[in-house]
């Protein structure tokens, strides 16, 4: 009778309703039930990325989304810049030199992100690059960037805003076409509310201009043939089937809410998140200007070794927080507000954290942290 | 209250029993548990592959898989042998065509598949291909080769033999290492009872160290990146998670029920579907020597309009079956006999058949068909 709650920033807790969903008896995707879903998916999509441009819907886990947008957007030997301010914006450039793409990579210390002025500079030095890849919740670090001053940099450039928004989704605003981001990568598994196996991509007009221009090698994610199937309300290959009939389900649960009104609580989860840290003696990794809605890294003593309390956290109490990846190995606690994660979830999460923090030897007053949370999350 | 029953050859019926394990709270993927999971569904593949080697999970549909195999076996310019019978072996000649490959395209008529001796004669034209790339079960057309009397010819040469099996897998015999196949491509959403959204691909050791020498740009379906994550019982990235722990219930459910004995079963139900077609006055369209298992295509006059048959069949009765795609379009229905339909399903699926042929003005006696096929399938 373990308790069995994912805080993890991904796959994240999926709601009992979009389980049902999941377990539902399988329909065929070439008939007209499942495309008035595919039509009511894109409206979804294009509601939370704030754009009238084209969603495309991979069969695929977030990667693959940021694959297809690294090999429709330049081609062999095109410069590019690509941003780095943890382990995910590392993939950006591992992915730039996969496709032989002339890569710049902007190294940023982990625990802030690029600013405009950055952004700025790197596109004095390189007018010619054709796109910059970044990082709109970087997930390793729990830090997000000011996403519409950076837009407000690149939009009269001839350079595309790539932006993986794989763990922002549906948790971090975002408004594509009024900021001027010209493509947005996500995913199913985090702010979506549902297991991994769709991926996301919206262009726009810019984009789908570079990408009939790329001469990259590509055909599963060829978004030249993603393109043509979503003008016949249809995907290019089988898609995800029943991934995409609970993404019905879980953007109209979120757009019922009110995608507003959901992000404001998530920001205040995350506050109460911040206010328990500290609570407990604890500091929040990211810096106060740069922190995301979506998760918060804890930075624990490594006396306390924080990948056994969070292997104890699991096995022992059947809560699951991610550890540290990279350089922050060993060093942070991670605990995800995203998705369908709320306030009872959080201060689960941070009875638990207490809990193995106290058996570690961790000096605080027990209730600390959940009281701090408790008046941010009442106020 | 309209049944809902699927006779596609994929997405195939999804028996409830996993229906409940896809809907089930999901668990994060870098856990013992999923390892686990990862550990049995790896080791039950194998058993339904019949090999001892490597085989990857990927999240993707079956064109992920069958990419994987092209983007990872060749090189930009190498020469290649594709093989069409049918709309999926053409999907070989647009990979290779795409990856750059100078690949020559052996073209059969539709209805049978290429013969041991026409590969002989192939490869003794093409001694230097890489690699020839055929299809088990032809969807569109039903057809299935002697893919033991192929591997024969090839297993002692230079080139690989790369089978999609998207269709076949679990339903047709196949025996990678005894009979010396080198790659099977395959997918969750067809004999394995699952939707789509996990893309299989087993290699062999001479396929390794293909895969090893390839140039080819590839990131998501990096083999060597699979083969990596494979010997630390973990993906590359993130995984179809829902899926992959019902492909392991699954698995352990026809392996429960012994493969051998299942797959005599389709045969009984394909052979029941045949005699059918024939009481009812119509021709199987694959020819007698290269019939599948899986499913059976039936000719249908064309003034009875197949394609508003399947119509019917599936908006009035709530029976899915397939129509025909490219030469085949308004000629056949295709009903399929894979994965979890049983031998009730198919008399339904035949009862609803001669339901709108009587209606269509087709002349035959009602009950005609349902009576062979049951004379067959309690022989």
């Amino acid at each position: 009778m373990k308790k069995n709650l994912l805080l993890t920033p991904g796959p994240s807790k999926v709601p009992v309703e979009l389980c049902e969903v999941l377990g539902q008896p399988i329909i065929h995707h070439r008939t007209p039930q499942f495309q008035q879903i595919l039509k009511d998916v894109t409206e979804g999509l294009r509601k939370v990325i704030g754009t009238s441009s084209d969603v495309y819907l991979l069969a695929s886990s977030g990667t693959g989304a940021m694959e297809a947008a690294v090999a429709n957007l330049a081609s062999q030997g095109d410069k590019v810049i690509t941003v780095e301010y943890g382990k995910f914006g590392e993939r950006w450039a591992s992915l730039a030199k996969a496709y032989k793409l002339n890569y710049v990579t902007l190294k940023i210390e982990w625990g802030r992100t690029i600013t405009p002025e950055e952004v700025k500079a790197a596109l004095a030095q390189h007018p010619d690059a054709k796109a910059i890849f970044l990082t709109q919740c970087e997930t390793s670090t729990s830090a997000t960037p000011d996403l519409q001053a950076i837009a407000a940099v690149t939009r009269n450039t001839s350079t595309a805003l790539v932006v993986d928004a794989v763990s922002a989704l549906g948790t971090e605003p975002i408004q594509m076409d009024a900021w001027g981001v010209d493509v947005v990568c996500s995913g199913s598994h985090k702010g979506l509310m549902l297991p991994p196996g769709v991926g996301i991509v919206a262009v726009s007009a810019k984009a789908i201009a570079m990408i009939e221009a790329s001469t990259n090698i590509r055909f599963y994610f060829d978004l030249r043939k993603s393109r043509k199937a979503l003008a016949d309300t249809d995907t290019p290959f089988t898609p995800a089937i029943n991934i995409i009939i609970a993404l019905d389900a879980a953007l109209k649960m979120l757009l019922t809410e009110g995608l507003d009104k959901k992000q404001a609580y998530y920001l205040k989860m995350a506050q109460a998140v911040w206010a328990a840290a500290e609570a407990l003696g604890l500091k929040v990794y990211a810096q106060p200007a740069y922190r995301s809605r979506g998760l918060t890294a804890i930075l624990i003593p490594e006396a306390l070794n924080p990948k056994k309390l969070v292997k104890i956290m699991r096995d022992v109490h059947g809560i699951t927080m991610a550890g540290g990846q990279g350089d922050l190995d060993g060093k942070i606690v991670r605990i995800a507000h995203m998705g369908a994660v709320d306030e009872y979830d959080v201060l689960t999460g941070i009875s638990c954290l207490e809990k193995v923090l106290k058996e570690a030897g961790h000096k605080f007053e027990l209730g600390a942290g959940l009281a701090a949370a408790q008046k941010v999350l009442n106020s």
